[in-house]
């Protein structure tokens, strides 16, 4: 569908809404059915069933793995745990100081191994939460735990973070977490992952510019936000006005995912989780939900001309519940998002490098063209104005004769009227932005200026080049205005 | 531009060359005059003029500055140069282990300062030199050198990285050479750098982004390659093998940038900075370059349908040449391009910041949709196919009565052959498929395979569903082809 002729300029499309950059084998968004396949499956029967290493591995050969290949992939993940000595130096040198995504970012960079791209990318998925759990103990000065080869990869999470063993029920619900936000197609994490590895970058660089990325509050960093709001809107009398107040821009977390025009079909998936976890408050919880579902038709204004859909409810307010329910503090929500993701992110890097396209789209230059290049010591600024010093020649000796014209404070506002303004002035406009009145008193103080200072055209007044420079001169000098305008001196 | 539809699919454009994704005030190339114009001004123009620090400033301020805000900014960025403690630890303990992409990359990761974003900006462009230079030190087992604020950014860098005061000249040279590689639109590492932006990321997280994708071999990890290319070249008698010896998937080292159909402009501006650095050996050098573009000529095929130019020659070969002349070696090649366009990337951050964009492209799913789930145990691979173990149902019964059937190895190579088909196999398919030569036997053997395993319709022979089964059920068990095809046990 790319233009045939290279010269085409194409498409202006700064969110990329409308452009499909990648062919792929990891998961389809239905965008109008709200459906979502990951690997192949329904993110329904994926979540339910699989372990989170037997999506991953899903992901990595484009099919389930047999009982034999499950394990052998859960070891080897198993084995790629542990972090450096210096990594976790740094952490801990940082722990106080530096935000869990910050410190994800810092850990993830550093954990680079030199081998080959597909262990480099399964080390992407098993570093992600041993960083994540270190940097959390250690920010609160409790002993590191290390990472436990016999607990599965969500377990061991939760091992890392806790010390404790955690039971299966909390397993299985964080592991129906971790499945459902795996995979997501090209939002902007996974998108800077496929940038990164379109230059043939490493996996371990792909996926720290993805951690880079999620970090925003436009993306993962939302969840925490998304999760307050359900928190200020659970029981509360007037809902709309709880949405009202976080209205910013139009954005509100737990609402308007960029892809689907339906409600986000991982929702209905943690939904289902929270009744397992919370199985006393998920009536409530999920209410509260569709109330501010019912509040929000009413309270957003379609988000943009030609749409007709009003942001729907993400997977932001079931997920942060669930991960809530798990006694997860929101500091560690956007974190557990990364490390659901950071298979997906492993995956789709193994695919763009199967077949990479150099990513560089373009920019429209809406900047002026220069070609006056003034050394620094001639560059003056008058107002928010950069002036060059005007050239030291004979068309500046007039200054002085001229001196007893700016002397009058109502011709050099005149003057400066015409200066200031990007076009030329009637008479009815230098009058207003003058402060004489008197239509006889402006005809005089024209008459001084016009010929050497103003002209007269057609299109109305304007400085000549003499009187363009002369102000020029006059504002590089402050003193003159200062002798000229000011009275504090 | 963008359609009127939000349902239209859009454009399939996945290395986004047709797609404009953003509007910008840094820079504007001109892909057919083969123009370059960074800040407003030619890139000739700059590069000649600017110091570092100015051309940064002017990005970031949209005008060049005065003296008085230069001086500020020259300051601010000396004041930033400092990295912490723990990250030059971190440098120290992988300075043997790592390369110094991957240095920096951790380096940059880790250089988080909590402020404003303009300041963080600033920090990037400012701390990148630091890193590179110290990482570079300690992999050499030479004390750190620590900035010095009395040094501008450019001799600053050549003081860390070499521990002697630079000539006039040699800072000088980089400087043109950092100017002239400072900006460049929407390469990937900028593109990269503003996604991350996009979601609100800090810009320490979006500059590592760009850190990361910058340091691939389509991209900065090039520069090493192309100054190979450039030295095997000189003074080769048959140029052309050269070139073709270094021609991989089309792509070789030191051509085809992929916005560009002319010569890159800044080869250029760095051929002339050549001329200084290294007066006696210049000549030959950009005769060198010429003669590789000659013999490209006829060396490369245009690079797709549709393109009629050949690759160009980029600002690679003259960019290293200068930088060898500089006595930087290859390996700090794509560091010193970092470094160059850290400040590009910052005021691409703060740009993308001014007004977000969130980035979300679209992934064509190409995979099957599946919704079998089989659980792990009741799965079996049979040759590269993985397959769920058959319901232990009556449709199996059969199994043990049709085994004399399958113990005619013949009768089981037809079936494996017709199961290893994905279409339907014709008579003279099946004949050249098998061992048999001998059409009768061949008719026998279909004849008794016929009706329960195999249907001979229109298209050709296939498996019936029982075949298939059957056969699924035989690969499963290795032990049933072990007895029947296999001599060794």
């Amino acid at each position: 569908m790319a233009p045939d002729d290279p010269a085409d300029p194409g498409m202006y499309d700064p969110g990329l809404s409308y452009t499909t950059v990648a062919q792929t084998n990891l998961s389809r968004l239905d965008a109008e059915a709200g459906e979502l396949y990951v690997g192949g499956y329904p993110i329904e029967e994926l979540a339910a069933n699989a372990s989170y290493e037997e999506a991953v591995s899903l992901l990595f050969e484009g099919r389930v793995p047999t009982a034999d290949e499950l394990q052998s992939f859960c070891d080897e993940l198993a084995d790629l745990r542990t972090i450096p000595g210096p990594v976790r130096e740094l952490l801990r040198a940082v722990a106080d100081s530096t935000d869990p995504m910050d410190a994800l970012r810092m850990g993830l960079a550093a954990a680079d191994l030199h081998t080959d791209p597909t262990t480099a990318a399964k080390r992407v998925a098993a570093v992600v939460p041993t960083i994540v759990a270190t940097h959390w103990r250690l920010g609160r000065d409790e002993p590191v735990v290390e990472p436990d080869a016999d607990l599965g990869h969500v377990a061991n999470y939760l091992w890392m973070l806790t010390g404790e063993r955690p039971t299966s029920e909390r397993v299985d619900a964080l592991e129906t977490c971790c499945v459902t936000l795996l995979e997501h197609g090209l939002d902007a994490s996974s998108f800077a992952a496929r940038t990164a590895a379109s230059t043939n970058a490493d996996p371990i660089s792909a996926a720290t510019a993805a951690v880079g990325t999620i970090k925003g509050d436009r993306h993962a960093g939302r969840f925490a936000d998304a999760f307050a709001l359900l928190e200020s809107a659970r029981g509360a009398d007037d809902i709309q006005r709880v949405l009202r107040d976080r209205t910013n821009d139009g954005l509100v977390p737990g609402f308007g995912h960029p892809v689907y025009q339906t409600r986000d079909p991982r929702a209905a998936v943690l939904s289902a989780t929270l009744e397992q976890t919370a199985p006393e408050t998920a009536a409530e919880t999920i209410e509260t939900i569709d109330r501010l579902d019912e509040a929000a038709q009413d309270v957003f204004e379609p988000e943009a001309e030609g749409q007709e859909q009003r942001p729907e409810v993400t997977v932001e307010f079931p997920a942060t519940a669930v991960l809530d329910s798990l006694a997860l503090p929101p500091a560690l929500f956007a974190p557990t998002v990364a490390v659901a993701r950071a298979g997906g992110w492993a995956a789709h890097i193994l695919e763009e490098y199967s077949e990479p396209t150099l990513v560089r789209p373009s920019a429209a230059y809406v900047g002026e063209i220069k070609s006056d290049w003034t050394a620094v010591e001639d560059r003056y600024t008058a107002g928010d104005r950069l002036i060059a010093r005007p050239p030291q020649s004979a068309s500046l000796e007039p200054l002085t004769q001229t001196l007893d014209v700016l002397s009058e404070p109502n011709r050099l506002e005149l003057l400066l009227a015409l200066y200031d303004s990007q076009e030329p002035l009637a008479y009815s406009d230098l009058l207003a932005a003058s402060t004489i009145d008197d239509k006889g008193q402006l005809n005089y103080h024209l008459r001084t200026l016009r010929g050497p200072f103003v002209a007269d055209t057609d299109a109305g007044y304007r400085l000549t080049d003499t009187g363009e420079r002369l102000i020029d001169a006059v504002l590089e000098n402050d003193r003159l205005l200062d002798d000229d305008l000011s009275d504090d001196k």
